[in-house]
């Protein structure tokens, strides 16, 4: 069963309901120090302190939980390497039903204990996409799972759209929104609340130059998918989806990118000023201002820090 | 001019006033994993996220802002490598005073920037203690500034006092509160406040066993320095003084000590589960948990996370 409509107000309303309780109201948080590097005032939605350490809980548990109860008795299914993983086993952990997430082999092990952790029954596969996609077609067929991508799925960016429904219910006068862009459920979701609550503000993304699939779609208006993309930003290595691309190309005012060296020196700083551990996929919205492309002095910016995953045992700054 | 009175809880309140909007009031977070790995309910006071990045803020605040006139031309003066140096000099330029700030030619770049940057002048000098008296000493005599110890000060104790007040504020029924201690200005003041706002509450106070003067003096009962301390508690390798010391001696119930291994083992555990920034010195108390000597089943503890500077060139558990 797939939702069919573009979600208006009233769905990102009922998902923000839904999901109350089983995900945080993460906090938004500011630096003077930051502020200054900038010259702009920069609110941070902390959703690296969001369950399950990224804003992937909030589709999830959008979509788990609002699974008709014929569905429910087979569990969920998905294949990711990264945070909607851990997010979907978490949500139908919660909504006590089974979960069947297939991983790349090379998957990290934190991950890997993280799934377990909220009994999601994990099958290891060939790190190729292809790979991933036939082990998780073999899975729906034997399990009779419902497939829950982790973002070409209205109810996914019907989730997502809360995290910037908090920060308009928080802050006011915004000039700007931000989010990283990698399949585009958080963006889209993002671009929607925006025209909805706060049609005044500008919605822009930032991608990891080596992997502008998005940009190179936004900017040729017609879905590119990525080639081979090769970034820090493990979290964005994803092409845009069917129904992501449209909401993007309608709702998104601008797409920037963003070099390697930029997303790590925006992280460094961000754990260095704000103490806060965030993964790189969330420091390419910091590192697009950094870049210097864009007209921000003096402007009132949101910024989403969509998680906190990474390997503490490989920080992108230090050289083993 | 010395404060020569154990300050009660009206100078703690005093102390409040004087750096409110100087200084965060900092957040309780929790962690329900860590809370389920230690079988308790933990509330962590964040002062990682304070002014210059630690609690030192308090009581250099607290001192610089009730300095009397005539002292104020002529500004402040320490010795320290640490903490200190940047609160002190933070407090200074706000109050628009100088300060001057000997510090260890080894000294960390990012501190020494930090110092920098809140206008501190600062003297170099080798890294020994007689060194930095020595150079102190030399600097008060040439500029006529007021020394501000870094803890042996009642200012100093009332300021650092705040940080307890304010958890007792915001968590109720609390059976334990826990500090690290180094030279024992955090740890004195959270005994005062506790003893006044609630005295129901254990002190218990963690040392590094590598850096155990302060586990030393309190069951011997009497003052033994610190000799060649050896801990990647950096923070915590100064010796009790003539003025902390009594406080604890009389107002602290328990004081543990914490290998090497559990230090950084829990550190490791707040940045991964709570996706936030700590010292080494600031994972002392829940390491201490984690050595099992405390009977803390279902307990209500609260914890200072004491500060967030740490080199992130340096990581504990990565062997470069």
């Amino acid at each position: 069963m797939k939702v069919k409509k573009v979600p208006d107000i009233g769905i990102i309303r009922e998902a923000a309901a839904r999901i109350q309780g089983l995900v945080h109201n993460t906090p938004v948080l500011t630096s003077e120090t930051i502020n200054q590097i900038i010259k702009a005032k920069i609110f941070f939605k902390c959703e690296n302190f969001q369950k399950a350490g990224a804003f992937k809980s909030r589709g999830a548990c959008n979509t788990v939980f609002s699974l008709p109860d014929d569905v429910l008795k087979y569990g969920v299914a998905t294949h990711s390497s990264g945070n909607h993983a851990q997010a979907l086993a978490r949500a139908a952990n919660l909504r006590n039903i089974k979960s069947f997430i297939v991983m790349p082999g090379n998957a990290p092990q934190v991950k890997i204990n993280a799934v377990r952790q909220y009994n999601g029954e994990i099958t290891f596969c060939k790190p190729t996409l292809a790979a991933r996609e036939a082990t998780l077609k073999d899975i729906l067929q034997k399990t009779s799972a419902t497939e829950i991508h982790s973002y070409n799925d209205y109810r996914i960016i019907a989730g997502q759209a809360t995290a910037a429904k908090e920060i308009f219910e928080k802050v006011k006068d915004l000039d700007i929104i931000m989010a990283p862009v990698g399949g585009g459920g958080l963006l889209s979701g993002t671009a929607l609340s925006t025209r909805y609550l706060s049609p005044g503000t500008k919605v822009i993304a930032a991608e990891p130059a080596n992997a502008d699939d998005a940009y190179r779609s936004f900017y040729q208006g017609r879905l590119i998918p990525s080639v081979n993309p090769d970034t820090i930003a493990d979290g964005l290595l994803t092409s845009l989806g069917s129904l992501t691309y449209p909401i993007i190309r309608q709702f998104v005012d601008e797409i920037v990118t963003v070099s390697e060296e930029n997303i790590i020196k925006a992280m460094f700083m961000i754990w260095e000023r704000m103490k806060i551990i965030i993964e790189p996929s969330a420091a390419v919205t910091l590192g697009a201002l950094l870049e210097n492309k864009l007209n921000i002095k003096n402007k009132r910016i949101a910024i989403i820090i969509s998680g906190g995953n990474i390997d503490l045992q490989k920080i992108p700054w230090i050289n083993k």
